[in-house]
């Protein structure tokens, strides 16, 4: 879901987009392939990578890892990766927890695991919806970003703000990555609270 | 610091304040009785126990469960604990990680050790100087209250309205403890961020 409505976005926005997926022809990516026009595209996780100028990962953080290994290193290598994704387990029951939080994080997993890739975490704390059309949530809100690489962060920025963010706080490092999957536990109950209506998080300064 | 705080902003506002602390006389507590006037007053964290119809932790959180057991569950018994705590370790180096996360907290910590105490997460997830005074940060924003006790919520809300609190979320039960907790690792960022100026978190929504 993260990655379709992303997709969409970047197609709407002018840019050519490969859904990747564990197979060549994945059902669900077919599908949004066929309704998105002849700018979107469907491949595996590896003909995405090598498509791809700037990577989404928008897999369950909990087989991210994987994922990215079927994208191949050298698919990926000297590429900005926006890291989108949460680990979150569901293993346990509900709520979930995280797979990896307080002294680690995914973005830090992923950057460590393709040292050649530029990894940028941002988006991962607001629903996919708000994700690319901010003004769904009413006021001032932000969005967040961190990456050990300041090119590959403006490069992100750029695309936040070609989706509407207005307010993008640069957290700094990748090690900023544990902050913002960390917020995950008050986001889920926050999304019960709310009834699932938009919301986000706003730093008031 | 937040005990401090807190204290004075309480002594202001009409409470009488005992300060405990693990002596009786507290260089620091006797100094703060001093300049906070006749409602003010100090003692061992059991007479502090004893003497408040609500109980602030105010302590550093690896040591909160160490001071309780020193207040005495029997001072404890029955009342209000505000627990303002973070379990913060700063024995790895910086920054610090937290000593309990995830599939846990501190306020379920405390609340499981004292299970006749009406424990109240709230107050944690911003810097003290806000905590009193909210107006400190520009526009809108919000303080969290979690616990399993609706009544020991509803005082604690009330309290913290008395401090010039307008938007108090009410994240359900003890266990939305983790949320509030797991907010300090991207809250240290900002610290630095902001220049140690004050800013707290906004649900936008």
């Amino acid at each position: 879901m993260v990655g379709a409505t992303l997709g969409s976005k970047l197609v709407q926005i002018g840019h050519e987009v490969k859904m990747g997926s564990r197979s060549a022809n994945n059902e669900k990516a077919v599908e949004w392939a066929k309704n998105n026009g002849a700018h979107a595209s469907y491949g595996t996780f590896a003909d995405a990578a090598a498509f791809g100028e700037v990577v989404f990962n928008c897999t369950a953080g909990t087989v991210s890892l994987a994922a990215l290994t079927l994208a191949g290193a050298g698919n990926i290598k000297g590429k900005v990766l926006v890291d989108v994704a949460n680990p979150l387990d569901f293993s346990k029951g509900m709520p979930p927890t995280l797979s990896v939080c307080n002294s680690d994080s995914l973005g830090e997993q992923i950057q460590r695991a393709f040292p050649n890739v530029k990894v940028v975490k941002a988006l991962n704390t607001m629903n996919c919806s708000v994700m690319v059309e901010p003004s769904l949530v009413p006021g001032e809100h932000d969005a967040f970003v961190c990456g050990n690489d300041p090119q590959a962060k403006a490069q992100a920025v750029e695309i936040l703000k070609s989706f509407g963010w207005r307010s993008i706080i640069d957290l700094g490092d990748i090690t900023a990555a544990r902050g913002t999957e960390m917020l995950l536990p008050i986001w889920l109950r926050l999304w019960g609270l709310y009834q699932h209506n938009p919301f986000n998080f706003r730093i008031a300064r």
